[in-house]
């Protein structure tokens, strides 16, 4: 039981999510691939600079380390 | 025995927490799930900047090692 | 032999400590649980800044890596 | 499944990516090499600051631990 | 042999130390428990800043990874 | 095959090589000896500050924990 | 061969070392004792800042984790 947030994580792949960065970017786009360090691959992602749209890409790997929080961007985690 | 923090916070499932992390940021929600890194999986969430609300979450993953406290909101830890 | 301050910490469960964490703040109360991480749950507890009492909580868990020192607060360690 | 990011960054051999560190600093070069913890050996790489090009290296070596994100150049990641 | 520094540690129960953390402060008292990780008890310890007196402590737990150094305080270490 | 960029670093020992550390200070020699944290021993070793000569060493044990990047210095990584 | 730079590290034992750690502060003094970790015991120490004594020390123990690197003083590494 005591790995169930992240296996939430792992069901959220192919949702929309939002991940916020330690130091306050944001990136938003469809969950591709997660695994138990959190890095995560995004796909159509966005990188926001507070709420402001900085940059594109069609594919981004984060690592997982620097990530403070996940959210759905409008749908289940 | 060494373990029973972990435990404790375990049994805070389904109770409203308050947590607040390292860089001064508070969310309060219900605690959805957590595991033994501390991640955790707030639902009807809300991030607090010094008393004040910035923002609402269905849902919200906090990544554990980004932590400073965690206490009951107005429950039993 | 190499684990003993840990098992002193350890005795100290239910007995009244500070504990400072390394940006400054204090927290005092009752030590409720602890383990090798020095994740700490503390009841009865009070955060203070520079010796002015900022908030009270009936529990908090304090996560152990913020952690700077522990002491008694008017009792054994 | 849980080791899918890492993997996909292995299938990016021979691609060309870009690599943002933690203090903002940006390599371009085409990925030789990788492992687990993320190091990367890129060739024919470019070290950039806010757009600007600052040296050309025909390989680098970076430490995983420094990176922030990869993501692909012009290229499938 | 690889062990060294740390049974030396150990030899330094009930002397006199003196230990400097990371951000410049120092605590001398009598070693009464460390570990593996530089966790340490000392009993009759004092704070110092700048070598000014703040503080006195009948028992004090430092966490070890807070540590720069450990020296004798007017004994072998 | 995940090992494979610290086999590369492996089999740049007797190569001149630059590494930069965190801080951007950046040192040059031969590479005498490496192993998996990165720790280096160069020999013939300058010490630069953006670009200048701030020391020289005959031999320097740098931490690998502290390393940005490794590139050759006019040689083949 | 990849624990080569400690092994080498081991046999500085009563050699002449130089440390210098990760915020500048330099010791100088002969290596006593040297683990894994590069946790030290110098021996005849002196505490150095921007190449002005600042402090002598009989011994010393230094935790591996501050240290940027090591030289010989004036003898082999």
């Amino acid at each position: 039981m005591a790995k169930r947030p992240l296996e939430v994580l792992q069901r959220s792949i192919d949702s929309h999510i939002i991940i916020r960065l330690k130091d306050g970017t944001e990136y938003t786009g469809l969950l591709a691939e997660t695994d138990n360090y959190m890095n995560m691959i995004l796909s159509d992602a966005k990188e926001m600079h507070n709420g402001e749209l900085v940059a594109r890409f069609g594919e981004i790997f984060i690592r997982g380390n620097n990530i403070l929080y996940i959210k759905p961007d409008n749908a289940i985690l």
